[in-house]
């Protein structure tokens, strides 16, 4: 029997299984209120207009290109779509700026692909999606922390890369109610990561996709719009925008683009012709369709539910939270970033919380490249009506409490 | 403006654009006889089933998981399918050995990334599969001919291999009527494969892509099935199985399977998970729909079909070539590889069809890892019917025949 260690390469050591994906396995049960998954709510699908498209799709006259090969770099009207969506939030581009690929987790599996040799370092935050480090570690790369507490200077960050064998490649970020904090980077904080990469003289990935998720607040623009309208082209720039219908749409469909200078996605579209020659042309048909006639009462209907589960989450925090816990208060997206009281390990806290009520959530060790972040836990407001994240958090607090003494 | 070179990694420089794709885009044109797509006939694609199989899951208990995440090992009911027709062709497997990918060009990316390591090398036919040198090209192998005419001890592939930095991972093969030349591997020549791979201790990688697409002839049994039946069970097995619907019900959704030990299931499905989360759910569900109702009949429908064209191809051939070129006579799959007389060159032979003759095909060379084959070009029967087939040929003997001076 052949040892299959000896034939598999360095890199598959750094394959490992996500704890997250790993631990919801036990929590799919009807008696746990889960505040774990990161999923969108499936009642929200728009599952007519998908059950239109696919029925207009065979009817029509491109029902047996729906079924045949296609080119790698997307289907045309989804790109045209999609480049005139770009323009209306700052990102002015044509076609051959959008690349389509499957889901935007595709897409971090691609940019670390063409850009990481092992040994590189890439920029992130501490934490950040858990998702992107998986991605990258398949590259074998090293990760310094992308705007950290104390001051870094460029050369800190060159040097850094430097004694680890590599260089410093790209900064990866997710700017808009971000997973898994819920944080969105004001136009400062943007600024400030372009400024360093230009410093660093590396890309930026910009990861969008919560973006269209926003429930109150301004909007600040995307990095990559901040960076054409201070250089004059996206062909300028070196930031490279991510985005996702998995939010917005539909994730089972696994469609995500990825809009950028047109370097990038001439290599983006070489590296699809050999790794899965495309993305499969009826989702991306039904994708447009949808998009097209539905976008954006979609996101409205969106947005006015998860809206009110934030809202609902937040209210029991601020009711039923010991002091000493603290969280954010996110503007958009899926998730409440909770640091609880100095001490107590959010590992160890789902445990006992599974065990005596019955809520399960996302311990926040396992976002952070350095392992640090034991006391923090991701809350998910997307699948629980308001009444169960009441009950929910109202459990929680009461744990996260009874816990307090333990952390003393 | 960043310079992009410098932030891309070693292995893109290795990311080419395909000849045969950069070809294939010129030759879009009504007036042009093409022989030259690897493609199936999209007419003969199962329509009618597929649309009945999306208004079946939209208006299903299944709408909702149609659109939302799901597992990366694939959707079971279709995993379980697999096992079954598996066990038809000899290859004993319980789902835990079926994984599913999108397409089978995923699973030769998959596996490239999973076993080399730049500097290794892989052993693939000279000519081979052009789409697996792109996938495997991207983790930057050395390439050794599998199968020499010469003999090659176990040995000299060893030495090859230390030589070039590395060690040999797999053997890459398509023994059922492969892409480019047509031919079928015989139950002696399978055992070879193994026998060499025991001794070397390497994997096989097996692509199964056109196996379903037999014409004549006696089946073979795959090289897994032969290992299996040699050792007892797949757990024993170092051969992994690639399989496609691409060919049999429709390309456009990217639904393929690999099917192997435990082992390397269990590290494809990690890889999967980081670089796309999984294939598309309601692609994987149409699959499941179709190929339980209507594979086989399908398959029959396709068989005779291309049979049919298979043997107008072949007639032409043998009234049209001029002596000095010969070519096989597949038993199966899409097809014909000619050698032409030696001294003419494929590629300037297409220069000059497409400008007087109007016919396409594809110049060999692009599918030898070490360049050779210029004399040979590659004849796909798949798309055109009979009578257009007979007048292609015949262009086609005829440019052969007045090429025949210039190679004297």
């Amino acid at each position: 029997m052949l040892n299959w260690e000896q034939v598999f390469a360095s890199r598959s050591t750094r394959m490992r299984a996500s704890e997250i994906r790993e631990l919801l396995k036990l929590l799919d049960r009807p008696d746990i209120i889960s505040f774990a998954g990161g999923i969108p709510d499936p009642a929200l699908f728009p599952r007519e207009a998908f059950e239109a498209a696919m029925a207009d799709i065979f009817a029509g006259s491109d029902a047996q290109a729906s079924l045949q090969y296609s080119v790698s770099e997307g289907y045309l009207p989804l790109r045209e779509w999609l480049a005139g969506e770009m323009e209306k939030i700052g990102i002015a581009c044509t076609v051959d700026n959008v690349f389509i690929t499957s889901g935007s987790q595709q897409a971090l599996d691609y940019l670390g692909k063409l850009m990481l040799s092992p040994g590189d370092t890439a920029l992130v935050g501490w934490p950040t999606y858990l998702g992107a480090l998986q991605a990258f570690n398949a590259y074998e790369p090293h990760y310094d922390q992308l705007i950290p507490a104390g001051n870094r200077t460029p050369e800190s960050y060159r040097e850094g890369a430097t004694a680890k064998g590599g260089a410093v490649k790209f900064a990866y970020l997710s700017a808009d109610f971000a997973n898994p904090t819920g944080e969105t980077i004001g136009r400062e904080g943007r600024e400030q990561v372009l400024a360093l990469a230009e410093e660093l003289d590396i890309a930026v990935i910009e990861d969008a996709a919560y973006q269209a998720l926003r429930y109150d607040g301004e909007p600040v623009p995307p990095i990559l719009a901040l960076e054409i309208a201070a250089k004059g082209s996206i062909e300028q720039a070196r930031t490279i925008y991510c985005g996702s219908f998995s939010k917005t749409l539909a994730p089972g469909l696994r469609v995500g683009f990825v809009v950028a200078a047109t370097p990038v996605i001439a290599k983006l579209v070489l590296m699809k012709q050999a790794a899965d020659l495309h993305s499969p042309s009826l989702n991306q048909m039904a994708i447009e369709h949808v998009a097209t006639r539905h976008f954006e009462a979609q996101v409205d209907t969106i947005r006015n539910a998860y809206r009110s589960r934030r809202d609902a989450m937040l209210g029991a925090l601020a009711r039923h939270m010991p002091p000493g816990a603290t969280w954010g208060t996110p503007q958009g997206g899926m998730f409440v970033w909770v640091t609880l009281p100095e001490g107590i390990d959010g590992a160890a806290l789902l445990v006992r919380s599974i065990e005596t009520e019955r809520v399960a959530f996302v311990p926040g060790q396992a976002f952070f490249a350095d392992r640090s972040g034991a006391n923090t836990i991701r809350l998910s407001f997307s699948c629980a009506d308001e009444a169960v994240i009441g009950e929910g958090i109202a459990r929680l607090g009461r744990l996260v409490a009874n816990a307090l003494p333990l952390a003393a």
